[in-house]
């Protein structure tokens, strides 16, 4: 067997990068059911939005010139030419000298280039007395100013947020090509681990507790998960089962029980599953250092600590990363980390990357990261947490009001 | 008709607390079935977690003050008295003077008080030669230190995260009782309002993309939505229309058309449906004034602007707030708010609320929010946008530089 050396988290993200295939079915959908799903095609304006030149408030379409040296003191005065209803076409351009009325929303006469609001005039008389000079396009969204056709809207990989929808709407975009979905499964491994809704525990049985967290996290990210129950630690069972997942799903998620050593049979399981195999074998990270990152024939598969704090952990920071990539999303930096500031000294090993649990609390307009105390297997300091601190490996710890990122939970 | 005087931020959101019901019908689910409900009855552990003293490490178990005194140079020595097995009952109790090996997640035997790691300690032919002193409870979880029973461990009004659903596991709850998920009825008025599906566009129409936007939103939030379709200007049908919806549904959002005046019968349409009926109508605020708040026989009702953008913004602001109050919520200050620091000067009316959309960009370990340049109609602002940040109404503007609190788009 091939031998591993602990990976920084850092190695670890560009690794995924690296390895991580992208997903290539592509599904043709309604714009309702597109909602977070990826863009596979870039879309490409067909039409102008707005397909016409609109006024932005209630007032008169001018010439801008027509107005130059208007004031409350000096007015200006311009004939009133008529007006254009709201929905209506301007067919009459407008000469030197008038003026039209438009409604906000209401499309510009031909000639206007500006529309003076009606808290700056006066009408009196088919006579408008002007009391502010204007500027050409003021009060004017032209023809394209949104979108202008033949341009790139969105790009390949584009998460679907309702405001993309709206965007593909407005420009009467009622399909989309995107990847399809992908599917994960997932295995719990131990002897000791039984069903969670397990009422009495004997001695040493452990609930298994991570296929909910886990499989809650991956509903978050827009993941279906096939549950695979749990199997024991025998070799030939756990590797059938595993096998016969990994054919159901897009990616396949073990979680190992918390037994060390001798039985754990993990690492052998998932190399068997195919090549390339493992490329990622324990992270200098606490918690959560036993993470097992491998692609096998072209799907991902995760292999994750048995701790209920650590898996949690571990499946949000590197399990988000390798289903996002997997599934086409383009990889930007979003400011999913909030920037908080610390409120104790916090010690960490340099060359290990610590994650720390905290509550956020707001004072004096700020977020401040309250460290929780307790040891990492109390699945209670997940929930009393709003989040969690990330001490990157080249630091030696944090000072009491550093600012850190924060990984905030939903 | 009444009259109304138009409303700050801060009064709307008050007023939403003060008039905003809960909803009551509650529901028994599969914790599967539970992730993001909330809570309708307090959760009371009935058993301690863990349920007996755990070891967090590999090594001995002892009496902590047997090993007083102990260092690299002066090794202490133990009697080896055998060994508990990961899963096992550890029955032996311990004896002065000796040392028992536990795994990782192994069981404390009766007595010892502390676990001396196999790093601190060399084993000779059943003899333990120990290197450190310890403190009692090192290395140690004890029985209820992650949950006490009887404890209440979560509140009613908690959204059930993965976290919280993994801590409901772990004490063996299966079943829970949450509040019945809400369902929401959307209704678009206007007669340029079109379906937005509609491949070309007359001059002056408009196509429905509000309800993406907004029912896009409302599913993020886990609130199923009918969509009611779109309505003419006329006040019967309207009215009819909205009441149809209204029955069927516990909250029902309106969308405006861009119209301005005469035609817009929305408050009155909203007032017919019951009391005590509309409690905000207009709030300071730019983009976004012209928004109604509504409770009409217990169901909350929404009336947003008919600018995709503003009605967006609305619906993030306020229509988040209602829904989560009606669905039982309970209202924390969650740091949905990620801190920036402005790049631009921005001036602001004070006494109205401002909302910018800005561009989250990295620099030097901080988040800047870049302001995006374009007019509120431009659905394609929100589309460039990373989340927009709010300039409360009691300043005149921030400067650049300055820290302002940016609410982040999923």
């Amino acid at each position: 067997m091939q031998f591993f050396k602990v990976k920084t988290v850092e190695e670890t993200f560009a690794l995924i990068e690296e390895k991580i295939p992208k997903i290539r079915e592509v599904l043709v959908c309604n714009l309702e059911e597109a909602l977070h799903c990826i863009l596979a095609e870039p879309v490409v304006a067909a039409e102008d939005v707005p397909g016409f030149d609109r006024s932005t408030v209630d007032g008169y379409a001018v010439f801008s010139k027509d107005t130059y040296g208007s004031s409350e003191s000096m007015p200006g005065f311009l004939n009133v030419a008529g007006e254009v209803k709201m929905g209506e076409e301007a067919s009459i351009p407008l000469s030197r000298g008038n003026a039209i009325y438009v409604p906000t929303g209401g499309m510009l006469p031909p000639g206007s280039d500006s529309v003076l609001m009606i808290e700056h005039c006066e009408e009196i008389g088919g006579l408008l007395n002007t009391y502010k000079q204007i500027a050409p396009g003021e009060n004017v969204i032209r023809a394209g100013e949104d979108i202008q056709a033949g341009e790139v809207l969105l790009e390949v990989g584009t998460k679907l947020r309702p405001q993309e929808i709206g965007a593909l709407a407005s420009l009467g975009i009622s399909k989309v090509s995107v990847f399809r979905p992908i599917k994960a499964a997932y295995l719990s491994t131990g002897d000791e681990i039984v069903p969670y809704d397990t009422e009495t525990l004997e001695i040493g049985q452990i609930r298994d507790i991570n296929y909910l967290t886990v499989s809650g996290l991956a509903r978050e990210w827009g993941v279906e998960v096939i549950y695979g129950g749990i199997t024991t630690d025998d070799y030939e069972i756990f590797s059938a089962k595993a096998r016969e997942l990994y054919e159901q799903a897009d990616i396949l998620i073990l979680s190992g029980g918390s037994s060390v050593g001798a039985k754990d049979y993990t690492t052998e399981v998932i190399q068997s599953l195919g090549d390339p195999g493992v490329f990622v074998h324990g992270i200098s990270i606490k918690p959560g250092k036993p993470t097992i990152l491998a692609v096998a024939e072209g799907k991902p598969v995760i292999g994750l600590p048995g701790h209920p704090a650590s898996a949690m952990i571990i499946f949000r920071l590197f399990g988000e990363k390798v289903i996002k990539q997997l599934q086409g999303e383009r990889l930007e930096r979003k400011p999913e980390r909030i920037l908080a500031r610390i409120t104790k000294n916090i010690a960490s090993a340099p060359g290990r990357s610590d994650y720390i649990r905290v509550r956020l609390v707001e004072k004096d307009g700020e977020w401040w990261a309250d460290p929780i105390i307790g040891k990492s297997g109390l699945i209670t300091t997940l929930v009393k947490s709003d989040g969690i601190v990330e001490i990157v490996s080249e630091k030696e710890g944090i000072s009491q009001g550093e600012y850190v990122p924060v990984l905030a939970s939903k």
